[in-house]
């Protein structure tokens, strides 16, 4: 067993203390990680927070992790130690099923292991990357090419992926206009990768506050959703809207901004249902569609992608101080965050 | 003008009269039709109680129309007299934008003309097939293969199109599991056309009660949805389903019957909004989305399809009989016709 240095809450209205976890010896396929930086999700705070269900406390979260390899187990072809590597949101799947077979190990049928908050085939909850170390096996880890810090990597392995895989999956790309409502972590890597590809891009956010950063982001338009006029003016406009925000909207008025076989595409996840008024997606043959992160292939061809395109997300570094995640989390519930939180795990 | 023998409503809760309409003088592209049997749908339910909106009456609905066309305007050059010719939905659209140019006339981005309760280029309302005669420009006509008899072919304008649209659209066929949600007007065409594209149909209505009806009709399987074991049993089944059904289903329930990347377009239009929980829909990147009608061009094909694979609606042909009417319209509310009442117009 490999002792970690971690942080941990206790309850989901715990604040963040000083832990010490065990990892498990690696096995013949596993990688043993020495963890440099792990970004702060919201996934995080809604997990931390028991939001999404009960979870098995304390609870290490991150599932944006960027680091070293420490060591390898005794079959291991893929990494050696000293490579720069990555791990998202999932650390195994069953690797049988069709869908794990075709690449797609997010969506297994018999469920995949999720990077903490789960419980791995060896029947222990798996802690995350709020960490000194991680074991996983190298099936789930990613290179992280040489061009890309490995704090600015960190973010990629879930806001760049579950904004990247839509984007792909319903080819933005040259000629295709896109909008990406919500311009937080995953809205502004989402903008980012869709002009990268190619898209006429286009945000949707609350207000203008943001505008010269998205702007600079990418972005060809800006636009406020506050002012009625928006949904009027860009009626019928866009062939695919990415939806970042996870608040009850409005849809159907986003929806009248598709045009025929439009796709709307909700990355983040609301707790509560939506509401869906059906004409509004039979009236031009609209799509309403839900997209989970991305496979393990596919995250490789993200970070491959933002390497070549030199897209990174924008970080501001914290240090592994217990009170200082704390102050993230209420600084991200707060939406004060430009745009990714980032532990320095150096300072565990 | 032209007298035709019609039959109308005069508002929301009025029962069937005999009444006389006036039909215009051939435009030069018009042709005019004596109609020979019209189908009952149930929007010319929704539309003649003033369901869908505010209506001018006097009324006379019908958007499934079959006849013969009894004379041509001076530069139609697609129809001559004694033709067999069905009209549907539509009668009109811009023919200038996007999608009427695409050959998608039901999605005119201004609006395309409805065969009942809308208002032509003239300024008029329009009626629709219950009635002897329409006067429908060439491009809204269709032809009737002849061994399609009018009387069956009559619903295809509008049961048999709508569910051959998405069928066609999200491909239906070899290697294909469709289900079809509602054995009604709609649904026993969705399964027949489905059937005869190839696909493996699955029929999931709430009970078995027409279960015989629907392995004829070339579904592979049948399920009641008020068996809760339904929704175990069939857990990520479908690449496609068709909803028919126009009520308030539980949708999250009939995602759940989804596959990775499967979708379910509702044809049926249910008047209050419908309640999405998005990881239902992220959880294997599904869609939801909505289809019209189809174009010109398609609702040819989708006719020719018809006589080419042999494929009639179920029908119970009634008099022009105002009380017939209003009795068939109880009973369509009553879900009680095997499939389709379909109005006899040479009783008119």
């Amino acid at each position: 067993m490999i002792t970690a240095k971690a942080r941990a809450v206790d309850g989901p209205d715990k604040l963040f203390r000083v832990a010490e976890i065990k990892r498990r010896d690696l096995d013949v396929h596993d990688v043993l990680i020495e963890i440099k930086y792990a970004g702060i999700c919201h996934s995080d705070i809604h997990t931390a927070h028991g939001e999404w269900g009960a979870v098995h406390y304390p609870l290490v979260p991150g599932h944006e992790i960027a680091g070293i390899v420490a060591e390898v187990g005794a079959e291991v072809t893929k990494y050696k130690v000293g490579d720069r590597v990555g791990v998202g949101c999932m650390v195994d799947s069953c690797g049988e099923c069709e869908n794990c077979r075709n690449g797609e190990e997010q969506y297994c049928l018999n469920g995949n292991t999720p990077t903490y908050a789960g419980v791995d085939k060896y029947g222990e909850p798996t802690q995350g990357g709020y960490s000194t170390h991680i074991v996983v096996p190298e099936n789930f880890v990613v290179r992280i090419p040489d061009n890309i810090g490995l704090d600015v990597a960190a973010p990629l392995l879930c806001a760049g992926i579950t904004t990247y895989s839509p984007l792909n999956h319903w080819q933005a790309g040259p000629g295709k206009k896109v909008a990406v409502i919500g311009l937080g972590g995953l809205g502004h890597m989402a903008v980012k990768i869709a002009h990268a590809k190619g898209a006429e891009v286009t945000v949707l956010s609350q207000t203008l506050r943001k505008k010269d950063d998205g702007l600079k982001f990418g972005a060809d338009h800006y636009h406020a959703t506050s002012e009625p006029d928006t949904f009027k003016k860009l009626a019928g406009s866009f062939d695919l809207i990415i939806n970042t925000v996870s608040a009850k909207l409005d849809m159907d008025a986003y929806f009248s901004l598709l045009t025929l076989d439009g796709t709307l595409v909700n990355v983040g996840a609301p707790a509560e249902p939506l509401s869906v008024n059906v004409f509004s997606l039979i009236g031009q043959r609209r799509s309403f569609a839900g997209s989970a992160i991305g496979g393990i292939r596919e995250t490789q061809e993200m970070l491959d992608f933002c390497a070549e395109h030199d897209i990174a997300p924008q970080i501001e570094v914290i240090s592994a101080d217990p009170e200082q995640i704390d102050k993230a989390y209420k600084r991200v519930l707060a939406s004060d965050v430009r745009y990714r939180f980032v532990i320095d795990i150096s300072t565990m």
